[in-house]
């Protein structure tokens, strides 16, 4: 089969790992055309990786003759109508989580994704593409860890990024420390036990950056969660942990316990120095996740060769959007809400 | 000074470590009386740890004038008037945990201890006690981690011992899980964070042993807890554990995180065989806190003599009681319950 | 700059992955002929890798018009004679490790290979180029370990793979265990130390597998080295680790000391069961140093378009394997032995 | 029984903890005499350790009638003479390491130890009665790792003491690394081989700290060791670890590996912070062996009230002694030297 010919759209944090990936690291992939709205990142796109067409019209891009597939990189509010849209063109689409920031727009979207059910439509939960997550996942499907009773996720960006984000959130809205940092985790809760969350706990606590306050974000947050089968789910969220990008999931079940990452290691180096015994850790998404990346981008290339439907899709999005806005609402009123 | 001398109540699981720490490993105390339904276990005390007076009534042995001071391991439904007891003979008193199992009884029981405020009263917190729980204290104490936001406690007993329980549990009630197994962790996140417990909600989930439906008891537990001050606190209690005792307590600070047993480790041995790389793991809490309760038991000897408080009193009790009762009543109604 | 046009010959083991490599992972690099005397390989070679020519005779091949660089991947013994080829022919050449067996043979090729200058050379030690290999030369190499005083290095393959090798060790030598496994544990110690080995004894011990004894072959085997600057080596290589594939390094310094790898992580994951608490183990080398393996010929092809020299050169399969047959004669004579 | 009346010799660094163990950790031992040349140690034995005759002179000391076994913890040159002298004054012997410096001393020393077989001596190998070391002897005797293949143990000392161990061997030879520092090692290799060692390379650098050349101590030294039945041991021996105190076993059978303190925790606290993940270090001996001390010591009390022998004995003393003084010579000729 020939090459699947590529756009994508959002060159900024994530977008360049995308693309850089789509042309270069999957066999059977062409990055040909990029959208974002700054110059340079267009620029850098044709230098770098050959790159032929740019644009600062999505709508233009998705106009092009010359693409088989969009990938969508840009911020979270476009996805849902960028989706429809590609959609419609007859592209296959691999979109970046979140699906949408609200329900009715999302659920708009998978009317029509369904609706075109001949093209591929994938969304962007790479840890599913982990390897170390997909020993975990094998592990329980194969029934080593009984069945589960409790799931504990912890997503915590770096304290180095602070600063950073202070900055963003006054410009724009996070979504919430939920949506913005635990639809990850809700994901995973829902990927390795294969039921859905009906009710949650949420809250939060703002110690050494009060200021976030006034922003109506949170330095660091938990969640309780109660599944349809009475499985317990338990969410750490922050954006400040001192020693880097502390992503660690927790699976526990009658037969035994797994954890994934219990401390974020960098590599295979162990230093014994003054500080005691030590272990470097990942510092950010893109080095943690590097691989993740790439494979999900090669599956999604997978898929469209093998005209087959990728495993993480529109519900999956839908579904975890809703349970982050639940946790934001009991963030609110402090009480129990229910996922409907 | 001389020696104190001490009468123990109860020469069961536990009643046996403490009387064996009290008559060999404490200096300056001497075990000179025990109190116990069973006859074996009173030969035992005299034959192996040099007891003089054996008792079955507690009543006569605190009647003994040849004792300083009693050391309560009795079934916890006995603590309160055994304390009472003991404070009204002029004796100091060690407890074990819980203080009692009504809050009425045990606020009867605080106010009878605060008449004899010569008198040292102590309770079995032991884990207060435990090396690496200090380590851990010294450093929130000093600040090494910041302003705690979040505190995550486990305790989970091993599956061997599961078989056992389920007989125990058909005879008498155990109290439910938060009572029975959570109580230490409840009183390590006030210590910790020296702040009260102000809601919770818990809940759980029985999957390997159904039976326990039927007498009231949980597998696996978990609880979110928002402490006065927003901290945050999670706590996972269960007793179904494949690899052993599972204790672990983890606080998440504003400048750092730290773990208390991210593995229950046995020992400093670790294996390579076909299974991969292992760590040994405890299996038991004379095991893992062997040390811890010599410790406790030393510094209840001292106290006595240097005429101290013991950090852990009988406020501690009320307390832990307090919230592992809301957890239970939580489990039962699935919604959040305010403590008083 | 055009891509550059590879052949390669071998594609065993180690070849299929090397190829694989460059037809996919390697942006700039097109895999155009491939040769072996396997008739299914070079089908897999044209079906799967897209491979144009292919040869059962390494003359023709690097006769083709076609080809900037050759990759060899062939049994050791071929090394030296394929390598001088290549070169004459004005090729760049990437060999697998060792350079050659003989050292007049090697010396011979090092002429050549000189002979050359414009031409790129380097030698297949890809544990330079993994991940963590690389953070650790980074800490030396800025001093953070102060002065290397002991190098400790263990190669040690799975038993599962022992029953294979006592099956080809009775068909042709492998040059023995410290040829065929030491030799790149001999290449950490000339690189991290920058120094050369002056001093050697060695020796080892058939157990579970005395039938290695016939074959003049070792299970289990030890050196220790003393180098120019009297730095202390240790090595331990073997062919029967009963938890997977053990390739671990300790570098020793008067400010700390550094492990890479301290035990054969396979990933992230950490199993709680009826074990203990058990890391899943790396099985073998593929896995280990997939990366690594990418990296090593990313770099050929950027030496190659960036005209630099790779920092792995024909020294360095020199030096190495007169070390190794040093071993080699120690374990014979069980006397230390001076490399000239 | 009656308690046993233990009277010691040497109130120094180890000394000091001795003497309390015998006075408080140990049942069924007491106190009653010290011998120090220093009067506050002797005031210090007096006021807190309950010890009722005090002296200067040992030989003074041995003649007390009140005592049935003496605890000899002065300099190691004393060893030989200071045990003969007990023992054909009828009293049993407990004796730090080394059993003596000179081999024909210890050898004199061994023939009256031998006359007196009714009276106990035990030898001051430690470790030996460490919870870990028991666990991973009792793997080894069991079979878990098959046959031994390689032994290697570090033994270094933190370099926080270097600048005190540099002042003491100006004015009193330490014996040099080996006898110093690998004595315990050695013996650990006789314990878990059940095999002697017959052949040894030793080497040694000084880089952090040159001055040891001149004083002809070592700062870190390695040595190959060839057991009689070809088992291969590997020491690492210093005094210049950054992290602390790293004494560290591993043992490679046919069947697994297996490690004692792969790290030298020092409890079971793991912090996460800017350094990374970090395990805190054990600093030195008594921290580390505080147990083992304690548990070497009841041995030897039951073995007096049980008429039993200790299993590490004079001829333990004796053969570690050469194999230390082997290693020696062969720093000094840079050559392999046979063991007698
Ligand atoms: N999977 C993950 O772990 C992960 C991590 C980070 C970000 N993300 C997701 O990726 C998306 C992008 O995040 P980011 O951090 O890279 O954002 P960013 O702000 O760094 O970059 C946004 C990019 O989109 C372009 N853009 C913005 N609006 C556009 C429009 N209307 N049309 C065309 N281009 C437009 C900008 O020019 C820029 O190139 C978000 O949805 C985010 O949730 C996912
Ligand atoms: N700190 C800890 O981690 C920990 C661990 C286990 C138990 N405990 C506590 O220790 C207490 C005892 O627990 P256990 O598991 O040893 O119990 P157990 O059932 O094994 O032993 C109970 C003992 O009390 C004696 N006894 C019962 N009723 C008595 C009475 N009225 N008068 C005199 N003696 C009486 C029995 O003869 C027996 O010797 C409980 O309160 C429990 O909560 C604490
Ligand atoms: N870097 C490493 O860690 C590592 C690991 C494994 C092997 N190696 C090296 O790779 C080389 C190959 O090892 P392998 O295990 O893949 O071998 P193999 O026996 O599996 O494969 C050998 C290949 O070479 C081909 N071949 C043999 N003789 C040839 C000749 N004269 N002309 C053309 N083709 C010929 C065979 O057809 C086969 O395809 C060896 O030198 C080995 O030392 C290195
Ligand atoms: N097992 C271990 O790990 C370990 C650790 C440290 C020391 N040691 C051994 O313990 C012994 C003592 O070492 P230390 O570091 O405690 O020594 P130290 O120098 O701190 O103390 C020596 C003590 O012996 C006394 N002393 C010296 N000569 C004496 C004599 N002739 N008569 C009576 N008393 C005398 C001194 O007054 C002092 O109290 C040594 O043999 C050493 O090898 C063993």
């Amino acid at each position: 089969m020939n090459e699947i010919r590529v756009g994508i759209v959002g060159l900024g944090r994530l977008g360049k790992a995308h693309a850089t990936n789509i042309a270069q690291n999957v066999p059977g992939a062409k990055l040909v055309a990029a959208c974002s709205f700054v110059e340079d990142e267009l620029e850098y796109a044709k230098r770098e990786l050959g790159v032929t067409e740019t644009y600062t019209s999505y709508e233009e891009m998705v106009d092009s003759p010359n693409l088989d597939a969009v990938c969508i990189v840009s911020p979270s509010g476009y996805h849902p109508e960028q989706i429809r849209l590609a959609m419609k063109k007859g592209l296959h689409v691999f979109s970046e989580k979140p699906i949408g920031l609200d329900i009715e727009d999302i659920e708009k979207t998978m009317e029509v994704i369904q609706a075109y059910p001949e093209q591929v439509f994938q969304l962007g939960f790479m840890r599913r593409y982990d390897e170390s997550y997909q020993y975990a996942k094998r592990m329980v499907d194969e029934g080593a860890l009984g069945e589960l009773t409790v799931i504990r996720c912890y997503g915590i960006d770096p304290s180095s990024g602070m600063e950073g984000f202070v900055k963003f959130a006054q410009s724009s809205y996070s979504g919430g420390l939920f949506s913005d940092m635990s639809i990850h985790d809700i994901d995973l809760v829902r990927w390795f036990s294969q039921k859905e969350i009906s009710r949650v706990w949420a809250m939060g606590k703002n110690a050494a950056y009060p200021e976030l306050d006034d922003l109506n974000e949170l330095e660091t947050g938990a969640a309780m969660m109660q599944l349809e089968d009475k499985t317990m789910a338990i969410l750490v969220a922050g954006r400040n942990a001192a020693h880097g990008y502390h992503v660690e999931t927790e699976l526990i079940g009658t037969k035994g316990m797994l954890r994934v990452a219990s401390a974020p290691e960098k590599n295979l180096v162990t230093i014994f120095d003054e500080n005691g015994v030590v272990r470097p850790t990942s510092q950010n998404f893109p080095e943690r996740f590097r691989d993740a990346f790439v494979n999900e981008m090669k599956e999604f290339i997978s898929c469209i060769k093998e005209k087959r439907r990728p495993e993480v899709g529109a519900i999956d999005g839908l579904q975890s959007t809703k349970v982050a806005i639940a946790c934001q609402q009991s963030v609110e009123t402090n009480q129990i809400v229910e996922v409907k």
